[in-house]
């Protein structure tokens, strides 16, 4: 397990959900098999992809049958970390935060947000979906306390940085980051971004481009 | 400008926004230049890469000032579209939805979400920041009515493509696709992912690697 995990690289790590998803609606529509050009078709990808893509996590097909869905999903499952959720909290009780705290859906994708974080005095005590909002001074004593590993920031970007200062000090590892800015954190600490500002940058030049 | 468009990469145009953010926040410190390595520091990227970045947007920087901020500010803004407003339909008044729909700050980025649709009857009519939800039925009429051009799709994977599908009958070129699954779509339209799940599946990834 630790190799395989070691060997996937970010490219291929973020197709594996696209393959689940495909893979679990064709379980639902009564399929048990699907065969790799199938993949391929539906994902816009060639078979030699599909097929190194999910031979990197560990699933390989069968000669007549291809992949048995089943055991694809068993396997995404286990490396995705679908099966091992992990407690998260989330700083920014705004619009983006509150959606986030809001949404279950992660929980099956491994995530459980279980607290949000804000200064806000207006903030601090609500309650979404049974998910609390508490005064940000009390992050790292929480945190510490419940040992959380990952933090979600959904703060405005001019008070991502102290917010992302407070979550390393409290023993957080992996920072999901919204806030779009970059974020300077030391090597061990992981961050994703999430910048909606960088992606509607490239929607809004290629649609240009397009028009004119 | 044309040619501006043309000629920048993806990646170049992922960073912009940021260097944007940075020398907005510059700006309100009352800085009025900023030299290329200050940039490429709190960036954590190198000189060559930001002169690079930036010439590429069309803003160079002074033997001796460096970087003139509300120069690259202008050209950025105007490159990002961020001083040519465009209207957008979104699809999927669930929480991530009504969230983008609640969120004001895209205007700043160019993007003007006037109405969400969506099939749930509890859901129609109401209204978020003034924009009202419309039943998914009358999205061709309205988008062809309006001219609009961008969709936003925020419906669980299960429902996208049938919701795709509407949005390219009734005239829409570029789509943000929240949903986590591939679209597939013909070669004119334009589509911008962001799947929220690939990149949970980065962090959590990373962050088993990091603690095995």
């Amino acid at each position: 397990m630790k190799d395989q995990l070691i060997t996937i690289s970010e490219p291929t790590l973020r197709r594996l959900p696209l393959y689940y998803q495909f893979l679990l609606r064709k379980k639902q529509t009564g399929d048990t098999s699907v065969s790799c050009p199938q993949i391929a078709t539906e994902l816009e990808l060639t078979s030699i992809q599909v097929r190194k893509d999910l031979q990197a996590a560990g699933a390989t097909g069968k000669p007549r049958t291809g992949y048995v869905i089943d055991e694809v999903l068993e396997v995404l499952s286990e490396l995705l970390g679908y099966s091992n959720t992990k407690d998260a909290f989330l700083v920014g009780a705004g619009n983006l935060g509150i959606a986030l705290l809001d949404y279950e859906g992660f929980e099956e994708h491994g995530l459980k947000i279980i607290a949000g974080f804000d200064k806000d005095k207006d903030k601090i005590g609500k309650v979404f979906k049974g998910k609390r909002i508490y005064p940000i001074d009390e992050f790292e004593h929480l945190a510490k306390r419940l040992n959380i590993k990952i933090g979600i920031i959904t703060t405005p970007a001019f008070a991502a940085k102290e917010v992302c200062d407070i979550m390393i000090k409290s023993g957080v590892k992996a920072i999901w980051n919204f806030a779009p800015i970059h974020l300077n954190t030391p090597d061990e600490i992981i961050v994703e971004n999430v910048n909606l500002t960088a992606s509607l940058a490239v929607l809004s030049n290629r649609l240009e481009r397009s028009i004119e």
